[in-house]
């Protein structure tokens, strides 16, 4: 990094828009978490140890053995035409109903992410989002100097009243949002769901204002007993541009993801991700498709479904036993607990004492735009395993009472 | 693709910069001269058929048994360190002195153009580059509503006196330019090489005004004879960000490439970087480290050399025989000739009669941002075999002796 007796030469050169691209807060947690003695309930790493290595291992030989060379050159900027073919088979297990004509694959779908913000956002516009949302969604916005505005969730998800009478008073000053950007099942970091019956009111109030809804959705095939209402995109084709990835349900590695979005966008989609990048890699798509046809995948996810209803039922168990008067939200799917701290208690000045007692968390304040969060604390339960689970909250509780203490 | 009779619903929402965003020429060929029975001279593709198979398995399969987890997990947002390594020690090869915490690993070398023109270019700057230029790049900038000035190249590369000048009149009008993008080795499309004599002259005078210089170098290791003059890079660490991918020398298919920038250009590189893709293919990327550290990849890189070599000459040899009065760039590395049309033939209008004699090329307007290249076709020599090559030119002459015999 550059020091203060060593003025940055280019600051004048950089774009207004790069002022608001700074560090986010997961980032800094990132390096101080990753050692082995802190308990990490911070990053939403997946478990990929529970992947089948010898079926993944298989499905490589075989791209190599019998499309190496395609697997090595450059490929269409829309993605492969057979992996974007099974990649409606994944959407149709939601209840989603598409073509491969319109998925367009992305690196990773944060890629999709950053390329619809490029699409739509000038410099002023406003994108509403649930408070709290994806941190990674807020920094892509800012970078491209557009405005969150929040909409109140509850128990439930998104509040179709709230969206509403926001909706109402931007109107009203004449400022529409461009973009409802929503996590509405398993929501990341606020573990809840949005109801079934809620959703055909939010897609209708959207489509009121002529707001596209910008659906995110990398953990609805991670539920933990019964599956969650269908994607707002099985009930809205035009009105919505979905976004899934397998980095969830496979491995992020590969980055491989998709939008899924009506023709005039998916058509400005092909040419963002062509300018952006040539083309999405070959080699990890063709893997990703061999994989597909080759492995018991549904198998696979279930396995990942059981992972991770183990690890939230110790997160839950231990916060019952060692933290009772608060309240955390109960996922039945995804990676993410939000646990309100006692009053006066702040997330973020607790994080460093909490460092210090070996755990790690993501305070709230990360993922609001607006510097709510403070008595917020996101908990990942998805990449430790029980054990460490229960240790890390027995650990966090003894912070959070010696915080208490000094109130 | 939405037709007259089906407006775009989304018309109104997209930003302004997307505007810009249209199809390039280069992008309409590609399907095109896919079919089988057209000699493509158009794109440039590698012949990745020339690496050694068992060496990649043999990395893969390396990967996957000693370092699956970390191979499929994410990453950092800066690229996997060992692999940063590595590049120093491939960018030595070409005298370039550099530190592994300078590099920034992207998806592909075009991601990183891509997110420096995020960084620095705001609605209405000025970029210099090279007439002809790469066309994707062109295609960038655009998108980020810069606009592209050309500055005059001889078979010596750019001349200094052209940019000193083009500096000159756009800082009498205030109007000084962020970046120069260069590709001063085997450039794309032109084929020249900045003579060495020139590249202190044109850092000096980038310097003088400002300037910072993007310096994309995919061709530099794959030359013919002697190696071309070293990096711009080499001379100046600090004025120049530089671009280098594993596309030419090993396989486009993993996208990994990467950029060398000073520290703070570098620290904002890693945080568009994050906001883009989260991270770069950790599973690519370890595969890359895992063929440099087993396989001989400078031999490979000489093999490259000798196939490149080869087509190079058979497209020399077939202008020579079937168009001995036209005039055309000797390239001493990389894929590509540029070729000067008689007087009166049109690259563009003749493309269409061209494919009917089943041959492409790029036209040279594709080059340009300013609508020149009129007169100008790129050849690339990279994919085809020799023999391909001399019939390609073969049906061109005789599409090119029908436009001449019809003015």
């Amino acid at each position: 990094m550059t020091g203060p007796s060593d003025p940055d030469p280019w600051q004048g050169s950089f774009a207004t828009r790069t002022a608001g691209l700074s560090a986010s807060e997961v980032r800094a947690l990132f390096a101080v978490a990753s050692r082995p003695e802190v308990v990490s309930l911070a990053g939403g790493m997946p478990f990929v140890s529970a992947l089948p290595m010898d079926l993944l291992t298989g499905a490589i030989d075989r791209t190599m053995r019998e499309r190496g060379a395609e697997a090595l050159q450059y490929g269409s900027g829309q993605g492969t035409p057979d992996l974007r073919q099974r990649i409606v088979d994944v959407m149709a297990l939601e209840g989603i109903s598409s073509s491969a004509d319109d998925i367009v694959v992305t690196t990773g779908s944060q890629h999709a992410l950053e390329l619809l913000a490029k699409l739509f956002l000038d410099p002023g516009d406003i994108v509403l989002a649930e408070g709290p949302t994806y941190v990674t969604a807020l920094v892509v916005f800012r970078s491209y100097q557009a405005e969150v505005r929040h909409v109140a969730m509850d128990a439930h998800g998104l509040v179709p009243a709230e969206l509403r009478g926001c909706l109402d008073s931007l109107a009203a000053a004449g400022r529409l949002p461009k973009l409802l950007y929503t996590v509405p099942t398993f929501n990341n970091p606020a573990g809840v769901t949005l109801a079934a019956e809620r959703r055909r009111e939010i897609l209708a109030i959207a489509a009121e204002f002529g707001v596209l809804v910008v659906e995110d959705n990398p953990y609805g095939l991670l539920y933990f007993d019964a599956p969650p209402p269908n994607p707002l995109r099985s009930i809205d084709a035009d009105g919505v541009v979905y976004l899934g990835t397998f980095s969830k349900t496979l491995a992020p590695g590969v980055r491989v993801g998709w939008a899924l979005a009506p023709p005039s966008i998916r058509d400005k989609l092909i040419l963002a991700n062509e300018a952006a990048v040539l083309s999405p890699s070959s080699f990890t798509q063709i893997i990703v498709n061999e994989y597909l046809a080759s492995a018991d995948w549904k198998s696979q996810i279930a396995t990942f479904r059981g992972v991770y209803r183990e690890r939230r039922d110790a997160l839950l168990a231990a916060l019952q036993e060692h933290v009772p008067d608060l309240s955390w939200t109960v996922p039945d799917g995804g990676f993410y607990v939000w646990l309100t701290l006692p009053d006066g208690v702040d997330s973020k000045e607790m994080l460093p004492r909490a460092v210090r007692q070996l755990v790690a968390y993501t305070p709230g304040t990360a993922f609001f735009a607006d510097g709510s969060g403070g008595r917020n604390i996101r908990l990942s339960f998805s990449y430790p395993t029980p054990e460490f689970i229960r240790e890390g909250i027995r650990r966090l509780a003894v912070v959070i009472r010696s915080e208490q203490a000094q109130r």
